[in-house]
């Protein structure tokens, strides 16, 4: 274990379900239950006199029982990972050894086995998507009415809300629960395709029966917990299919880059923060420090994952007639990785929404610094209301905000910009018409803070109330 | 012009239509519709002491009516685009000077139309899928019983049909056109947010109504043709949506590129190819040539098309807070290239699907040289049904199998499988058994033609009539 | 011009030194170039029964004389760029027509002319580094020893110097020149190869002498300005070469996005800005702000001109045999573009490292807010040189940091960081003490001045040195 | 192990010595050299009073001897993975528990741990290039003279021979070569940098003295095994360098991925062929096949390999000034991947290109199929020769090929092209004469084999030659 490579996002980011869920026993014990299904459904649809209810018992009473070993020995063997395990249930259940995958291709295994699990992961981080959700809602909501500086080019911009800007990143999460339900909304079984995909052995031994062999491919569906089975495919599902599951998994890495990119920046301008463990330690030389740590992994993970992307494009769009196996090896690869970095993006995400830290009072140090150029759209509204012409106002406000800011910047003092707008006779307003002007910070939060409650009161309430009851807590414990 | 780089999507690939939606005056005459869009919304909601029917009148009336030197010589000068076109649109409308673009920021006409000139780029793609889907779905009906070997690994496998092997193209090309439906149908106006999406100076101008500028945000909506406005924006609407964008657009690609392929490698096997021009040089060189050359410019676009995913990934990935400007140039480039691209593909796309050719004697010459090795698959099972042990009749004939691909391989020769297996006491079947397996090759496509008409009838044809009065048709004149 | 989409790298971003190397009239004279070194080298290698001093003569006079309209229409007849510009070619040099292009096949101007610009254009970029190159180092001199905040994971570190920041980026500007240098130095014609690279027509030509074809590929290789030929090609030379290419763009690309970032977050920390034209608006609505536009604009190009490379790899690695024509379409936009989006960032980065603005009060006060925390690694030596445990003091200055810094972050006071340290009996150092610690900020930087000398010493001016004739001042005047 | 998540690069693909380089104990293992390499070097530069022999000793003692659980115990306690391992390396040394990481950062051991692994990553992948050099360059002999059809637009084209079709290849892996040369050529250590890369803490540690501090680095460096230290580094070396990295390994993946895509299409045409085990099944239902399973293994792994580039760009395009730790996670992850793909590709690699097999008598047929359309080129030469139009002669040339290319392809007959071309009058060759231009093969296939000669004496022979010391045997057994 110490003397070879370990995978990462196993030994270090993920949670247990998802890594059972890529691993052997999960897709080995799979292919067994696609045997089953088939065998079933070609029992129940007439093959009577090849398929016996005894045998269909004996597979069902094997399904978790596989001896490991010997699977691998004959795979050794033949060089076939599927015929190896057809033998090594053909060893479990004597009476059903000849008609296990009968009338199959590998695929027939690989690729329901493929689509079972990605469901199955889907559902995983649905709760994860559905946890951030909730409680990126209840941040929203105690902030919402909390003003703080806006940006534009990372330069102060009029004020928004604490709570208005973090429905931004909830907005997109939930564009992300949006694309997922929708994925697995249009997940269909691959289904008894046979070889190429003409379903031809089916159709032999069914005796031309084009019905049967239909209704095969829908029964196997239904068994294996798919509401219907894909009209054509070729030996494998069509890989477009992969280039929508990872739409999916990017987008959410896209979502939680953008939200830990922007954290990462609040974290330097102490307004909004990930949470802090007490024991962990900042660095080795530098102990006083609050490192966003979590931000920053989550920003390389959701990198890696949107690099991923490429990969699923150039496999389907490479991808010759019928089939070619240059997927194989890539896939095994790059699936279980986009989940596991989901997973573990995820993982990150509902620690750090669960208890991220806001500071009140440097969020209003900053609006008390920026606040006299922040006045300028006000007075210009107000000007151009008086008859100024808005290019001319816009103007010289700029003039003096450009002066005012020079003061800040060369000479770190504080600004003078009312100063020297009250100085300007071309500009309408006096001092006092100036201060009056710049109240209370909320005033120049516009509808933030309503949009925040509309927001959650019309879109993410509702799809929180649907789904209570699958809102299963996540496990968030992390190894930072 | 000559001394000058000409961009080869415009100088050479797409259409005038495409063209034209990014061109400036396509861009500079919606940005005024917007403003137009915004006052008449604004005097409905009743700002009618500052705007009036006049000032309407007046803007309705200078919608197109654009002098471009001016606007240009104003940007130079102020080095913003959006002001100088306030500007110039002000010289038109002396009254409505003062009022054109009141309240908003340089996004709202920026992103509005964007989502606007998409909308309709959009419409034009899906007329062009829709052509393909058409063509396709003709060529597969002509072609669904005629039997062509099927190809695993790029080696012969079982027979599938031409026109079955094409329906696996049209069921990615309606996957296509489903989700550039949900994409357009998720469409919302960026609408009138403000500078960072606090529509804070549309709420003074209505004095603290927020119901009333909640509805502006919607009117202006309406009046722009979207169903509705996206419910939170910072300064821009989410470039998360871009994302969704460059995916429809990118899945178009990478269809396109998997056809490309598909056909290029059919070409070289003289089985299918896409259409030749009568005076088409194949190459300086080599007269006789019949390149496929379609096939191969359509692979190139579609590479370029799908590479341009990462760009939007990590633009909204990389956005900061409620906007930086790192992704103005970005956008002013990929984004016209993305449709630009797609649009190239589906002229070709148009093209070849229109009238590929089709080689029937070219495709039995294939089959009977490979069809004794196809056999082995239905001398299995027969032997399977008369009691033999799969896994030990699959190791006989690949032995068999084998030693009749080294003679065809090493002495190119024909082989002489079946001599071999009737001359084997093991297989239980003689050589006249062995015959009769082997008749007509249609028996051994399976449900390919019955497939192939079932999913024309169930998916492809109601999909057709329910758009048949949408389906333009394309001009896919080609500069090859 | 106004109804047809322009590509803003074109209109907007890049010089026109570049743009023309990507022209029709820069390919087409090229082209000819490539046909009269063919033709003298044939000539000279003793083909003077089909060639004349005549022939090359009227070659020779007609380089620059080509009837655009002519060829065009050819093209359209024929559908082949390069025998239409054969033909077109002929009609200038009707002694000649019969042999230009004898025996070439069309990549043989094709190839050689991509060769030719690119090496022209890597020339343009050179000159771009290097001039930026010379500018940075000159701002690393002036603020070498100026001491400001480092950063690790976005918050304080240790101080270094401005000075010494810079040398980063430098140094990786280094790094780019380096590759291009190689680049250009392992370039070699793809020479006189043939259709598929035998040189099968030209060995018949020259009646099977060897040494004379060989002759003839390395005498039009130097004749076209290359040291060397390939030893073998395709068709075309190794896609490969342009994998190389774009490593080389990339790179600037790379090092020009992490630059832009950096200066952006500089930007808002107010410690290192581009410069700021005067009439430049900051934004139809805030008057007053600094946008960084120009590193915002550069990294966006960046980003797309790194987003090129995948193109690359795949054009190269789908490559079929000896040629196929699906690198056509994308390698005719993915060159010019790389280059282009190079050529605008350079103008950016030379604009921008022209005139940078450093703002030292404002660092000061960075320094000083910062300057308690910063001590405790100082302190932390120091008591591990009076014999405590690295480690337990390491765990008692972190908590009073963390406590310090929670009184910086919730009450937005001053740190209280020295009195809490000397009040702990566990520390071995008086306030005193601790106060002789923090002297000023210099002592902090460590080696961060010598460093930049010695790095601009004995890396940058001897490069620059070197090139001093070379360096051509670059014209970065921008519309932003 | 069967419950979890197995990466398959490890589990299928890789050699133990590329694992093992990347496991927990070389990591370990190498930072304690660090940590003796730092304090020798103090120790020798005069730190004396604080580093004694015995010190040394006792760390030299204790460079292999790790308690993994104690330090991951105390990992999970500090979270902090360098301090726990200094505590754990204290344990063994209780003389020099205070001196162990003296002064140093964190990336002190991390970064030039990483430069170690990587360089000693580098020669084995070296030795994999130098075998799959060596083996080609046997096969390019052996073939250099075998003609066989060339390919462009995957069309038949010119003949080439198969040796000198395979040295486009070989000059494919020799550039990889000597960019892997180049890259470790200009390996440099991190050295001794300190926090930010000031050097602040060792310059105190040897009270401002600067020479000793540049000397400690440098000897640091040598200790270490490089030649020397990079310039200038925030707190890691620059991320720039990890690009350069994953050029040489992505370069290798991209000439693989075109070598394998060749070669499953040269499978397909029965040409050229990966070898077989005897063993293999070629699948489940038709025993027969002979699938290029390792080249299109080769094209997912390189696939995924060259995939890896452009999160090395966007890691370093968006490091924050001195260093941010949005690097650490997907550096863990795609540095080691990146390795062990190249490993398993080279794997394949050495293993294909070792016993590859060809089949004369199928490139025979293809030869003869083609041959009437390939004279073309030389009817027309010799027409030209005979004073007619190129032109013209091009015209009609293609006119008959086009014909009698229908003939092939739609009535799936022997061609008849000289036959027509014999009978038309405007072409000055009667059917003896055209009958003689197409003789012997090898006369089409120009200076095929010369050039492969030439290629293997002045480019390959004596690479191989000087590095026939270094030349270990790969082994290259393969679980396909």
């Amino acid at each position: 274990m110490y003397t070879v490579y370990q995978e990462p996002l196993v030994s270090r980011y993920t949670s247990r379900e998802m890594q059972y869920l890529f691993s052997e026993e999960k897709k080995f014990t799979t292919w067994r239950k696609c045997w089953l299904a088939l065998a079933e459904a070609q029992y129940e649809l007439g093959l009577t006199d090849l398929i016996s209810v005894e045998m269909l018992d004996e597979m069902r009473a094997n399904l978790d029982n596989i001896d490991y070993r010997l699977a691998q020995e004959k795979e050794r063997e033949i060089r076939h990972d599927v015929m190896a395990h057809v033998f090594e249930f053909g060893t479990k259940c004597p009476r059903a050894e000849g008609i296990i995958h009968l009338g199959a291709t590998s695929q027939f295994v690989v690729c329901n086995t493929d689509l079972m699990i990605q469901k199955e992961a889907m559902q995983l981080i649905r709760n994860g998507l559905l946890t951030v959700i909730s409680q990126l809602a209840s941040f929203c909501e105690r902030y919402k009415a909390l003003p703080t500086l806006g940006y534009t080019h990372y330069q102060p911009a009029q004020p928004t809300t604490v709570g208005k800007r973090n429905t931004l990143y909830l907005q997109d999460v939930l564009l992300d629960l949006k694309s997922l339900d929708r994925f697995v909304t249009d997940m269909a079984a691959r289904g008894a395709k046979g070889t190429v995909g003409t379903q031809a052995t089916f159709l032999e031994l069914f005796q031309g029966d084009h019905d049967k062999v239909r209704k095969l491919d829908e029964l196997v569906a239904r068994k294996l917990g798919f509401t219907g089975t894909l009209p054509v495919t070729g030996q494998t599902y069509s890989r477009k299919l992969d280039i929508k599951l990872i739409e999916v998994l990017a987008g959410i890495g896209a979502t939680a880059h953008k939200f830990a990119v922007d954290l990462r920046l609040l974290s330097n301008l102490k307004v909004q923060e990930e949470p802090f463990a007490e024991k962990q330690t900042g660095s080795s030389a530098m102990a006083y420090k609050r490192n966003p740590m979590r931000s920053e992994r989550m920003t390389g993970l959701a990198r890696k994952l949107m690099g991923l992307c490429a990969d699923f494009y150039a496999t389907y769009a490479n991808q010759w007639f019928e089939r070619t196996l240059d997927d194989s090896a890539i896939r095994r690869m790059d699936i279980p990785q986009a989940f596991l970095l989901t997973d573990a993006i995820l993982k990150l995400f509902v620690n750090i929404s669960a208890n991220m830290v806001v500071y009140p009072n440097q969020i209003n140090k900053h609006l008390e610094a920026e606040l006299p150029f922040m006045t300028t759209e006000k007075i210009l509204m107000e000007a151009v209301a008086r008859g100024c012409s808005r290019q001319e106002m816009h103007e010289i406000i700029k003039e003096h905000s450009v002066a005012a800011g020079y003061v800040v910047k060369q000479e770190a003092r504080d600004n003078d910009l009312l100063e020297r707008l009250a100085a300007d006779d071309r500009i309408p307003l006096n001092r006092s018409e100036l201060d009056r002007l710049t109240g209370d910070y909320a005033q120049f939060t516009g509808r933030a803070a309503r949009q925040t409650e509309e927001y959650l009161q019309e879109h993410v309430y509702p799809l929180l109330a649907q789904n209570k009851d699958s809102l299963v807590m996540i496990d968030a414990e992390l190894s930072v």
